[in-house]
């Protein structure tokens, strides 16, 4: 069982595929929030799920899909976990974890438009694999993390690269645009991933193939970022972690390659599906 | 009337301070979040409380304030704001605000307990002026900024030098811990503050006078900040962003001053009010 929410922006329903069918399960009454991860709510609806399948409505392959989880209450993102993107942007490999935040505005559907940011000339891709906590963690240890881990989502980190790099100080500006987040399209329960540091990794802009790789290649894995974060900060049931970008975003090229509107970007990670935005400029229809 | 949220931490219910009288609001039906900034809640507060100021109770002496507003989708924060602060810190002053976020998981009541992490031994303070966003913001210009802003908070910017700046990359790491963020004692709102950039402000650690200056002498005034801020970010109703500290924290001591168990900080800006935090030690009751 997978779960994803559909509909109109800000009007998300939750959803599941279960055995092959988008199921509607607006009926069962939560929609995948802190208090539904908090209370045991994956369970309670695999439970639902079972006792209801032939009665769900199927959702429509017309419909939207939204982000996977309702608003977390933090985007935590680690920079530089890949060795051969560390080196491509002329960074040097991290001892700790490097740890930033994106804003949780900047989320959206998987599928959703990317929106160059008002002035941008620097908007760059990063496929990324996103986890979601499932229960409070603070001082956890690295081998009862994963028990505070609900499952893993596709990412797409978008960051400019003159806001965080140019403008100042810390790299929140150049991650925190409209847009910036993608998530999805739907949640992989941790149960149903045997090994997640062995997911191949790619992404593409207009076919031609930019980033691949295999969650194998990080250089602290999802178990040590989850306890090390917890370190630092409580994490809250439904928030998100994204674990960093292997080599091959723009920034690496030389000269850098930057996206400009009509470009497509998809991208993937085994077991966790695949997205597609289509690159559009700022226009006041946004504001 | 200034706004204000009473009770057990995470049992908070709404109050105002009305003709100097702590009255319980509980009865409006709305505590102080997104939705009541977005839906004009405080004109409506205004309204009902002129209405039934009779009829409210009193709000006890005993009880804890939390903080004034519910949990913000983000807590932003500027640093190096004020330039003695900037050369305290053997940074440059910035030529363009310094971004960065705090975890809202650090956000507790003014008066509560500042509890220091596990492995830290420098745990610092920082007095600042809070903003707390009225409306959406989203590209705006310095002219309209006020229009976005529901009003003023006091806040202590407590900060672990070491996970800050000594442990790679970026600074969220030493911002973020639980009980870094005391908001309060209430939201002071716009109307009530006839020029924002002329408030003393002051910092004491056990009696002794650390910090002591004025808004007018941040670098970058607050209709620029939100602004500013609103080119890289949405930021929504109910959003708390933080203008910097002035010079006094105990980083800029030579040698610096810490925070240890026992110690007592009480900070306070004009029309704003004032907090204390007792400082004690992580222990497993906290976990």
């Amino acid at each position: 069982m997978h779960l994803f929410r559909f509909g109109k922006k800000d009007q998300e329903r939750p959803g599941v595929i279960f055995k092959g069918k988008k199921l509607d399960v607006s009926a069962f009454g939560e929609d995948y929030s802190e208090l539904f991860f908090q209370h045991d709510g994956i369970a309670r609806l695999k439970e639902y799920v079972a006792e209801n399948e032939g009665n769900l409505p199927v959702v429509g392959d017309g419909e939207r899909f939204g982000p996977p989880v309702t608003r977390p209450s933090k985007l935590i993102c680690i920079g530089l976990n890949y060795r051969d993107h560390a080196i491509e942007s002329g960074a040097q490999i991290p001892t700790e974890p490097i740890v930033f935040f994106k804003s949780t505005t900047a989320i959206c559907g998987p599928n959703d438009d990317l929106i160059i940011p008002k002035g941008s000339e620097k908007t760059d891709w990063e496929v990324e694999i996103a986890v979601v906590i499932g229960k409070k963690a603070s001082y956890i240890e690295k081998e009862d993390a994963l028990e505070h881990v609900a499952g893993y989502l596709l990412h797409n980190d978008y960051s400019e690269r003159a806001f965080q790099l140019e403008r100042g100080g810390q790299w929140v500006k150049g991650k925190s645009c409209d847009t910036f987040a993608p998530l999805g399209p739907y949640l992989v329960l941790k149960e149903d991933i045997e090994n997640v540091q062995e997911l191949g990794m790619w992404l593409k802009v207009n076919g031609e193939l930019m980033q691949e790789s295999t969650t194998s290649e990080m250089i602290f894995d999802i178990p040590y970022l989850v306890s090390y974060l917890s370190q630092f900060m409580t994490l809250l049931p439904g928030d998100v972690i994204t674990t960093g970008t292997p080599a091959g975003v723009g920034l690496g090229f030389k000269p850098p390659k930057y996206l400009k509107p009509g470009d497509v970007v998809e991208l993937g990670i085994e077991k966790l599906g695949t997205s597609k935005q289509h690159v559009k400029a700022f226009g006041n229809d946004q504001k």
